[in-house]
């Protein structure tokens, strides 16, 4: 049984880990802090958990999460975690950390979209961008692991293998990734923008241009292409609490075949119980909609060709609480002790829903 | 391990069947029947499933599922269960059925209810009608289990303990039950009444007067009470689509007290997991919100009172597609074969969803 | 052309005041008040009418009002309205109250449910409750108007004709007024309850006992029957954002025939344009449901008899913003200023939306 | 008063065109057919309509509304209003078509496009496709008008200005239109993609390649451009009833001033009542939102620059029933019949809705 602490538990990443771990075979949670609520029961504010733990959220007490746990999931704000996580990490011990503060390895590029110069480079080097479906064997052999954002782990899974594979001879210049994001990605504080009335029904183009989750996309498929990737990512709020469909558009040197992108998903993917390649003739449900992940750990992934302009154009559906935040986490950490990677991760999805 | 045949498996009800007993720890489904989809893969229809089970529909074959299978549920429309059932029940196998055609103990309720006489009046008084936390121990020693309608169930699980507790003085001539209910309540078959554009944001009474689930939440309660209850039952199709919401409105003989009433839900639930009571000072997850149990087994039980109009308002809430049926349903099984009832239906409800 | 000031112009209210006024023939908005958006365009904060009008709101002050306009509108909070209209109504203006602060005849009920002494019991005895379907010649002498609450006109609506018939031998002691609302009801202020994720698919029993709009209810219905009535209602949050629907379940003395109900409905609602009978015998549109008056001063009402309990289920159908609240405003002032009550008023719901 | 037949008024755009032209001051009615439903009150089907008009539909009649008809509306599908309208046309009466059946002056495209072959390539040459803010002249002169599909219109609206503008050097090979629709888009027939259950909280991508609007797109931008452009459209099934986003991401030469694209929008739509250019510094009103002009003729443009990349993104939105059909129609006769463009159209968005 592996003691785990969760920092930052009370919001939604945090609720969702809680979900996962209290009921992880081989975990038990032993820490899940919370500045604003320590001392409260768990289910006052994740109530899906009423009846299911009777844990109370633990102060902000970085020195008592280090000796009850062995693994420490970090699910704070940008900006909190680079404070509250090297000493945990110098303290030996295991740490996944969910936020952007170790996701970058050059740490030149933190002033650029983060606007702080990071203060543990060497730490840096030692975290790993956890996407196990690519770097399966680095996130085994890991101690120190970075989750991606939701949005870049989705984009990344339908991007990489099309990279990876040299004869299509996509152009790194024009990748359009247009994502569609649900509301819980935002998170659980109040504000106008996330107000019922104003946000229902709505397709709100929130970031248009300059989103953060760019660099972390990029810095994966320059890894596979060899090359630098230019990601033009926009960000759109649409009408449902989880999910995110990515679609991203890419163009070809020349006209390429289905059958060739298809095997350049399956030579990557095969093995990886959490990547669905989905791609019928027809139906409603012939491609990826995160509506048909709610509640798993999947990523399905699918694509289109259109010949007459020369584009590829790759679609992806995550659960943006669970593979695009607290499942890969978990996954992650399975994969770090050691274990298989997807224990207490098999729950199917819901459906409908 | 035990075997199970699912009658009907390509309808929402089946397939909430499908996705808790596939991962049942001491379940194997040996055969999900369709007529229409007969030699498809389950995925096909259940897309939840993909990547969760390669297993296919077999055809409409009574006599193949008896002997493949130790207890088969039945997820068959109303009209078709009475034809389908008996022979499974003749050949001595255990079986949970979801439709109404074996809920009601007095066959003279079928003409009246369903329009039809019964055919097997000995069949409805071997049939136990099952809501495990009121008559546990009669599921336990069943071997033919009927599943309450959704509706009625929940209504059930927040008014029993009101009749049961005579020193209320309930008014039985005046029991509002008003039920708000998703989508996938009315099953999977398109119409004009289910198209999206005229079913989005709707709150529709489709049924204000003469639901039959009336007659079962009447079965309940006059055992309860020891005398003829009416229920004065009425249903909305509201915007989402899983859960129900019933509230019910009951009239006292006098005032009654939030403990007293409190102590008699807390009697009559106490060790039973599934039920919660929710009852909280403040905040939006003070009170049953079916939004709280998705996904889950759970039946969130709460109430007010208002002294002014002697009325008690019992409100309750589950999904359902698991209390409301699947679930429930597995459960019953679970007793049946004298396991701990909470067998794979420990997965927690999703927050936010 | 009538000049009109609207107090507490940027709420959601005020806002549909604003849409209605705006495009009125007869009248002019002169002034739209804020304290906190004092000097912003209002377009800011009601997006809908950018490009409509370069009107900004100007600061809360009452003698520029008075100075400026003919009718004043008051769409203040409760407890506000009471301090800023006696002032307006001194000045011997016209005023349109939308709050609670002068709906009440008897100024013993605002400690009970207000929870103040009233100031000023002078003008509640000046102030007419405007339900023109029902008192239309007293509103239009007047000058001194108040509109009732959503759920209270929406409720009232469909249960006047019932009381008023004395031959159905309504019960008075068994009313119970289910409603289910849209987010819009609640107003413009973010809070943990309104945060999308938490509010988007919900059935939340906000007020199941206890709510306030049960006096105006009260207070009307007794006009009605000529004796004391006891409405028991409870309040639900539903997912949408416009619209309220009201199920009324009351209990007759014996037996009534759906002809007479249907008569009584005719007989009082012949002449008013604004109150549609909605009883067909089929279809998802044979009652009324909240989907089918969004934007339109419409309140549908519809009706259901159960013999087997004695129940008459009464159904009614509003958008909380407009004949709930800004158009039955409207519709009184028109009333007042003897114009056709229809005056701005007769755009058409959107269908489907 | 012009005399106005609607074809094909069951439909959701048959529908919409009901609204505006019942309440449309200098229109009268004279016919609104439905195969389907002759002989049914209109409200029937649009209940919106109900205690609107008592109009009945009448039979597929041409010689009919030939007869009664000044200007006829076609909101036939496509293949049907090729055989429909030649005869109209051909009796010299206005026609305003909603089909994409006279849209593409390329009789050659048809083919391509829509696999027959044009049986009028001489209507095709007298069509006028109508943008009325990008060729108002033509409209004003012209006796057959084509209004774009509701993708085509709400994509033209945000690009046109762009190519236009030479010196912003707009590749023309990376054009990538990212569409977000809403499910009236999609008609009023019910089938398992349009299931409440299976449609709810989607964001399905239902044409991510070789979407037929693209070639509307192609040639007005081309007309512009003055050179042919290549459009890569993708579309997306979203969670709302009316609206589309449309999302273009078009890459420039070099770096462009946001000042100069503002410049290049004002010019081309000063004095273009129905776009409005949305670009405000913050707020969750601050881009385009289809949720912000619902029930509107209004078209909301707005945009940002990537400079990193070399992206513009142009962002788009309207009600596809109003200025994506119906409203451009109606907005397309006015200028035919040489009234006011706005005419029967300045109805204001609802908001919050």
């Amino acid at each position: 049984m592996v003691r785990v602490g969760i920092l930052g538990a009370s919001g939604y990443i945090g609720g969702e880990l809680l979900r996962l771990l209290l009921q992880h075979p081989d975990a038990e949670v032993t820490a899940a802090t919370s500045r604003r609520h320590a001392g409260e029961y768990v289910f006052r504010v994740h109530p899906n958990l009423r009846g299911v733990t009777e844990l109370k959220f633990s102060p902000d007490d970085a020195s008592k999460v280090v000796e009850s746990s062995d693994v420490v999931f970090a699910a704070l704000p940008h900006g909190e975690s680079v404070k509250a996580v090297p000493r945990i990490a110098d303290a030996g011990l295991r740490v996944v950390d969910l936020s952007a503060d170790f996701r970058l390895g050059d740490k030149g590029q933190y002033p650029v979209w983060y606007g702080y110069e990071h203060p543990r480079p060497d730490l840096l080097e030692k975290f790993v961008l956890s996407v196990p479906e690519i770097n399966r064997d680095q996130v085994r052999g890991a101690r120190l692991v970075s989750s991606p954002g939701c949005m870049a782990i989705t984009a990344i899974l339908a991007l990489a293998p099309l990279f990876r594979e040299r004869s299509f001879g996509v152009d790194r210049d024009h990748v359009v990734v247009d994502a569609k994001v649900g509301s819980s990605g935002a998170g659980g504080k109040p504000s106008l923008a996330t107000h019922f009335s104003e946000r229902y029904s709505v397709v709100r183009p929130y970031k248009p241009a300059g989103h953060r989750h760019s660099a972390e996309v990029e810095q994966v498929l320059a890894a596979m292409a060899g090359e630098r990737v230019k990601v033009s990512m926009s960000a759109h709020a649409v009408n449902m609490v989880r999910g995110i469909l990515v679609t991203s558009h890419v163009f070809t040197a020349g006209p390429v075949k289905a059958l060739d992108v298809w095997k350049a998903y399956r030579s990557m993917y095969a093995g990886s119980y959490f990547v669905r390649l989905v791609r019928d003739k027809q139906g409603p449900f012939k491609l990826p909609d995160p509506k048909l992940v709610v509640g798993s750990n999947f990523c399905d992934v699918g694509f289109e060709i259109e010949e007459r302009t020369g584009r590829l154009v790759a679609l992806s559906a995550t659960d943006n609480l669970v593979k695009g935040a607290a499942g890969n986490a978990v996954q992650s950490m399975n994969l770090m002790l050691g274990h298989d990677e997807k224990e207490g991760l098999t729950m199917a999805p819901l459906h409908p829903v």
